[in-house]
C-alpha cells in the first residue's frame, strides 16, 4: 500500500461561536477564539490518497491533477475568506480544525477517487490550523 | 557587534482598504486581500536587539524580559484580534505587512532599549505574514 | 475517526547509561551519547488525540485544556532539567527516545481521556529529539 | 508497538519517461517532469521500524547505526546521482516518488530488520520529493 | 528603510563543470557536484525590495507583482530545466548558487525597481541549494 | 558583495552559572537556566563568508572544505559535549548564546578566510540555541 500526500495552503478568518448557545457559554467555551471581530491563520492542509502505482505512470494519482482539485474546492472557496460566512459548504457548521477536516474530506473524495489509479481512496485530509494544533480526519484508520 | 533575536507569533485577521480611496480602485489595488469579510494570518515576528554582551551576564538582553515585552505591548493586543478594528496603536494604520513591522518597531524601541545592556538598540522588527511574504524594519541598515 | 494533535517542546540534559552494565559495554552501545558530562535536546512532542468531535464545541478535545495538561505533566517537570536526575516519572528508565514516547504517554493517559469527548482515546505520544530522531508510542496501531 | 523513524536527504537529478509509450503520451502524462533534460531535487526520507525497545539498551534499533545502513544502501548510491541512468536498484523502474519509497523499502528491508530488536519490523519509508510532494510505502498499514 | 521579501521556489538539474580546465582538475575541484549524468535540487529563493512604503497602499511593492515578475524572469525559465543546458540567462556561467544569486538578481533588478515605490531598490537575492547551502547577491552591504 | 553561508548542528549541555556571583544572584538572574543538574539544546549555527566568486570555481568558499572546518573546529569539540565543563575555548566563559557566537567566530576566523577566494573575510556566526533564540556575532555590521 502506498500512501501519496499533497500539500496546500491558503489564509481564512474565522471565529468559533456557536449561536446555539448563551453568550457567556460561548465566551467560557471558546475564551479568545470566539471574540468577536474574527481571528485568522495560515491554514496548511495535506490530502493523503491510499492504493497501487499504475505500471503506466508510476502514479497512485497524478500530483498535479490533485493540486487542481485542490484549488478548485478547497483553496478558491476558502483563501483570503471568512470561513464562518463565506465558504458555502461551511454553512452552518463551527469551523473548528476538526470540523474543517471532515468537511474537506467530504467535498474532495468523489473528485480525487474518480482520478486516482484503480481503487485507490482518500485516505485522510490533514488540517494544521497553526504548526502546535492539528486535526486530521481519517475513516480507515480505527482506534482499536 | 551581536544581534540577539527573540521569535514570537499571534493569530490575527485583517483586511486591507484605504477609506480615502473608491472600492473601485481598493479592488483593484488589493486584489483578495481587500475582500469585505475579513482573511488571517499566523504573525510571526522576529525582534533584533545589537550591542555588546553585559560581562556579569554574558546577555545583549535578558530573552527572558525580551519575551515579557513583546507579549505584553505585541502579542496581548493583536493574538486573535482584528488588525484593523481592534489594536489601539494601529488605529488608522493600513495593516500591510510593511506597516506592522514598523508600528511594532515604535511599540518596543523605548521598554526594550531600556532593559538592554549599556547602549544597545533595537535594530529591527521583522513580520512573517506568511513563509513566502516578509518585511523588516530596520533604521540601521541603509540602502546606500 | 479524528485525530487531533498538540506539539509542545521543552529542553533538556540527558545521558544513556546503563548502570547494570559495564562501563566498556556503555562506551560501546551508547558511544557519544554515553559521554560523562551530559548532552542535551530541544526536545519536541506530538501529542494525539483519538475520536469524535463534540457537537456542542466542534472538539474532540479543547485544545487549550490539553495544551494545559502537557504543561503540568511534562513540560514543567522536564524543560531545563536533567532527564537522568531531576524528572521523578523517569526513575530508573533510561531516556532514550523511545523510553521516553512511553513515559509521557502513561502520564498522560488518564487526564487527557477524562478531558476529551465520549469514548475518546490518548492514541500516540512522538518524541522528537532533534529532526532527525523520532519516536512514537501508539498502543492502538498495529504492525500487522 | 513504538515507531522510531530516522531522517536522511540526498540530492538527484531525475526525469519522468516512459520508454514503452510514445513521445506524444509521456508529454501529455508527465509535462515539466517529462522535460529531456532532467530536473532534480533535494530528497528527503523517513525510514520507520515499528517494535518493542530492548531492555538493555532502550533502543528499538541503534539510530547510529540505521544512518549508517541508510547511506551504504540509499544515499550513497543515489546522492549526486541520476536516478534514471545511475543506481543500480532503480534500472527498468521509472523514478516517481511512489517508486521510490518501494524501492528504498526493498533495499532496506532485510539489513533494518537484521539488527532491529527482537521481531522489529521496517515499518515504512516516506520520500518527500519536496516538501508538497510526498509517498510512504508502508505494508502493514491497511486501507481497510 | 523597510526591507520586503517574496520567497519562490523551483526545481532544477545542474553540474558543475568549467570545461576551460581538464577532466582531472574538474573532478578534484567538483567532487560529486561534478558527476557527469547532472543532479538536482528544490532551489528556494529569497528576493528583497528596501525602500519606503507607498502612504496610498501601505506598500513598498505589490507583492504579487513581485511574484508575477519572479515567474517569469526566475521560476518560468528554471523549473525542471537543466541550468546548464537549459536557461538563456546562464549560458556560459557554472551554475554555483553564487552565480545564481548574481544572475537573478541582474534578471530582476530593472522590472522590480520599475514597479516598486519611489525610489527603492532590489537589494538582495539569495538562494538556498539545499537547507545548508546558502548565496545571497547584495550590492548594498559592503564588508566594511 | 556575495554571502556565503553553510549550517550545522551539535547538541550539547550547559548551564547559566557566574562563579563571581553569588547563588542568589544567579538564580534570580538566569532562572530555569541556572538549575544546577544541566539542560541542553540542538543548536544550530550559521556561518557566512562574504566576498567575491572565484571566476575559475564560481565559489567565494568551497563549502565542501567550510563544512570540515566548521566540524574540527566546532561541531567535534562541541558535540554531545557539556559546553561548560568540556569545551577548551570556552574555559572561563559563560555559554550564553552571545558568546557562544563570538567564540566561535574567533575560533573559525584564520583558517576560514586562508581558504576563502581572494579578501574574502568571515562575515558572520549565527547561533541557534532554540527556534525561537538566536544571537549573531557579526564585526562588519555596525549599528550606526
Amino acid at each position: 500500500m502506498i500512501f501519496v500526500t499533497r500539500k496546500a495552503h491558503f489564509n481564512a478568518a474565522h471565529r468559533l461561536h456557536n449561536p446555539k448557545k448563551s453568550e457567556e457559554w460561548n465566551r467560557e467555551t471558546f475564551g479568545k477564539c470566539n471574540y468577536p471581530n474574527w481571528h485568522g491563520h495560515n491554514y496548511v492542509i495535506e490530502v493523503t490518497v491510499a492504493g497501487e502505482a499504475d505500471p503506466d505512470t508510476g502514479f497512485v494519482i497524478d500530483l498535479g491533477k490533485l493540486k487542481g482539485i485542490i484549488r478548485e474546492k478547497i483553496t478558491e472557496p476558502c483563501d483570503h475568506r471568512n470561513l464562518n460566512l463565506d465558504v458555502p459548504f461551511m454553512e452552518g457548521i463551527m469551523p473548528t480544525t476538526e470540523n474543517l477536516a471532515k468537511a474537506f474530506y467530504k467535498e474532495l473524495k468523489e473528485e480525487v477517487e474518480a482520478i486516482a489509479y484503480d481503487d485507490s481512496v482518500l485516505y485522510s485530509v490533514k488540517v494544521f490550523e497553526t504548526e502546535r494544533n492539528i486535526a486530521e480526519y481519517c475513516p480507515y484508520r480505527m482506534k482499536e
